[in-house]
């Protein structure tokens, strides 16, 4: 008999924003298939006997997508019932869509569990609604870690700032100086507000704001760091209006 | 003694895929101020007695968001713990971002609890991932579905289209022969792939495929209704793959 895997998103690291079908199926599961990124909180929900680490080698490395490829399709010829568990949403910059596409091939069954994804729970939870009838009409989300093996530029930051909506940079804080010079250059008002949100939903989340000429230098003044979201546009002026009334 | 206003999103229909809070803070509150877009399902696991339905009045009409903003405010202040439940995510197209500022400009206690988004979930329940190494490093959300009073131009598809990335659009049956016209318009290629997920992780969900030259008709002849949402880009191709290993 062989298993079922469950690609099970954790949401963006509080214990309660799991869902309920994610909760039931971590809880039925043989073994939970992890890496850091769903948080310790929830990590320690679940029994250690079941959960295997794909985060890190002993050495320090990063396990290879392929190692966990293969694994999640031998953990499920043997008859386990695995859960995949993803931070944030599986299919949100998480390459769950690589791993469905591996169990496919492979034929092994598999279902796809969303998650809340920190995209829109980040600035949500930082009092910032990523689309208001006022800013924004639409919103766009890219990753500021892009993959080594692409071209430096896959990112086209001056369409972004054509669309005239709010941009979203999740991991965002490594190149920080490069996609705020790349907005300005393509046009986009330095005095655009932008927000970073750190450690989104965890009992230690930070918010700074600024502009997009200034929020490099607000960043580094406060100490920001990994993993955090980067909010762009007028939008984040809402949260500054809540501070103000509250 | 003023009660606390928690909005709090419902996801997209699944009673199973509402997160552990969301669940909780409905069963203890005094009353749930909700619409039509919660669905069925999770509805009828809230007891009549403390359900408020400000989606439509006895004639027809949709209550003012205006009521709404007031009803919050005024149960609050009458001592009682209220649950504002949204469809999908509270900030994702969704007013929570109006309702918050109402609340804040009224000195009323208020949290967030993000919800699943079927911005991201309805592609994802499909087999589709929104965002993909091979395909897309962005991913932009718009509505099909505008405010009246915003000038009908409010979207720049062109932009959209010259970001590269995955277009898609909530509510988006409606307007659809517009939209891929101006897509098409703006240079991007007619043979790019376009999917519809209608009534997404319900379990009537269905969905339909086609290019930007033939997703209206395969639409009309399908007959896919709202609510369906858009998926446009090359990784509308990685559920024809996972098709055909299956």
């Amino acid at each position: 008999m062989t298993g079922t895997v469950h690609l099970v998103g954790s949401g963006p690291g509080d214990p309660e924003l799991l869902t309920i079908k994610a909760r039931r199926l971590i809880d039925e599961a043989d073994v939970v298939l992890h890496d850091k990124l769903p948080g310790p909180e929830i990590l320690s929900t679940i029994p250690e006997g079941k959960r295997e680490d794909v985060g890190k080698r002993a050495g320090g490395e990063r396990t290879s997508q392929e190692y966990t490829n293969d694994r999640l399709v031998e953990l499920a010829q043997d008859g386990n019932e695995v859960v995949r568990l993803k931070g944030g949403d599986p299919f949100v910059f998480g390459r769950g869509g690589e791993e469905m596409s591996h169990l496919a091939a492979n034929g092994v069954d598999f279902d796809v569990v969303p998650g809340i994804s920190s995209a829109f729970a980040g600035p949500e939870l930082a009092g910032i609604p990523t689309t208001h009838r006022d800013h924004a009409s639409c919103v766009s989300f890219v990753t500021g870690h892009e993959d080594p093996t692409k071209d430096e530029s896959a990112v086209d930051w001056g369409a972004l700032a054509a669309t005239g909506g709010t941009i979203v940079v999740l991991m965002g804080v490594g190149k920080l100086p490069d996609y705020t010079a790349a907005l300005r250059e393509a046009g986009m008002d330095s005095a655009t507000p932008v927000a970073l949100v750190e450690r989104a939903s965890r009992p230690e989340q930070r918010v700074v704001t600024g502009t997009l000429s200034t929020i490099v230098e607000v960043t580094e003044e406060t100490g920001i760091e990994p993993p955090a979201i980067t909010v762009i546009g007028g939008v984040v002026s809402e949260r500054e209006t809540l501070a103000e009334s509250a």
